[in-house]
């Protein structure tokens, strides 16, 4: 019996997130599924990071234990025809005894996105948060500054959050135009509470659409008031884009 | 009674293409819903292009006629609460009476996009062909080239085309890297037959996957035969983007 780490992408619309629930549809159970298809034997498989119904990954991490003769490399390829569509295994290797990679986490990055536009484009509906007053990339850019570095981020989290602390470090935070009426906000941190990455996108929204001074972003985080944050940016723009150990 | 013309966005995936189909889901049926919803009174609608169940639109163009107090610049924001999610109406202006898109239409320009990766990007599926072998772009380029100017594309449609002349003219054809693992060919002609883009694109993949020589490019379509040109390629992968009077 050994241990594998697989590299997952999936798009999360039609999934009620990652973790198993019965009688939902999860990225979890779709997975374990086919690594039952393919090992004709029942093979449960742990991930890195819980997304959430709607949210993305282009690099989620999880494990599974399996005796088999396929090597680690041919998995990915072995593996297809028991994915849906939506399901993507990337890359697979072998991982030490007892590696769980929730724990093992050093690091992650989202990328969150917006389509700035006046109408929305059909084709990005299930991939960004659809803002239409024309947002000051500048003004969201010098905001983003005052999340980097460690930081209470309990005026970042939803209310029903289970973390002892709400103590987190970000190591790196941008904000970028990346393509014609889209913008892009990176986050690079050592963990992330729950909702956290949409809470720092909604606040930067208002930031870009002047509803939040950019002078008062740390003074916000500070407070740790949930309050005087923006609002929760909707999960379609979220995408888990990487983990690293 | 005005005649309006319409600028209109949408994700064909959930659609049996733009043309009405008794008991199947068609964008021109839901938008000429949509308009009778804001009109009050049944409104039917009529485009430029007739594009394929799976097929997307940046820029598929309409008209209507109606009798109303909202002025033409304003219906786009009028109708939205009226669509569904996978269509927008981008634009709205008044046109001449009696004035048809389809016959009007000088030039229209599709987009098709291929994912080149060894393993498919679940958030692109519906918006790329996926291809596999790695495609040598520099050989599709050299090949597109071919394309261009008025040429017998009898050997570039279906056999079920229902055209007077297989005869059209390519004005612009390029293909270019237009992200990690994506490669889009760019077609704009006065017009197109049936398949034409799809099985232009399906041939320009075999060019890239060393299955047809460029040099033989120019002679395979002077030879108008169908089996010489490659494969169709999928739906998915295919955008109207422009479409100019």
């Amino acid at each position: 019996m050994k241990r594998y780490l697989v590299t997952v992408a999936y798009d999360g619309t039609n999934f009620f997130g990652w973790q198993k629930q019965n009688g939902f549809r999860t990225v979890q159970e779709e997975l374990e599924s086919a690594l039952s298809g393919l090992f004709h034997v029942e093979t449960p498989c742990f991930g890195a990071s819980r997304t959430d119904r709607g949210v993305h990954a282009l690099c989620q991490k999880a494990v599974f234990d399996a005796e088999t003769t396929i090597p680690a490399e041919k998995i990915p390829l072995a593996i297809i025809k028991y994915l849906p569509a939506d399901i993507s295994v990337l890359d697979c290797r072998e991982a030490a005894d007892g590696f769980n990679p929730r724990f093992g986490v050093k690091q992650k990055t989202y990328r969150y996105t917006i389509y700035n536009a006046d109408f929305r484009d059909p084709m990005k509906r299930n991939y960004t948060e659809f803002v239409k007053d024309k947002l000051d990339v500048e003004k969201m850019q010098k905001a983003a500054k005052s999340f980097l570095g460690e930081h209470d981020f309990k005026g970042f989290c939803s209310a029903h959050t289970s973390a002892k602390t709400t103590v987190r470090t970000i190591y790196d935070i941008s904000v970028a135009k990346t393509g014609e009426n889209e913008i892009s906000i990176y986050v690079t941190g050592n963990g992330f509470l729950y909702n956290m990455v949409r809470i720092i996108a909604g606040t930067l929204i208002f930031v870009g659409q002047g509803k939040i001074n950019p002078e008062d972003m740390a003074e916000i985080i500070e407070s740790r008031d949930r309050a005087r944050a923006g609002k929760t940016a909707g999960p379609e723009g979220l995408c888990l884009i990487d983990a690293q150990f």
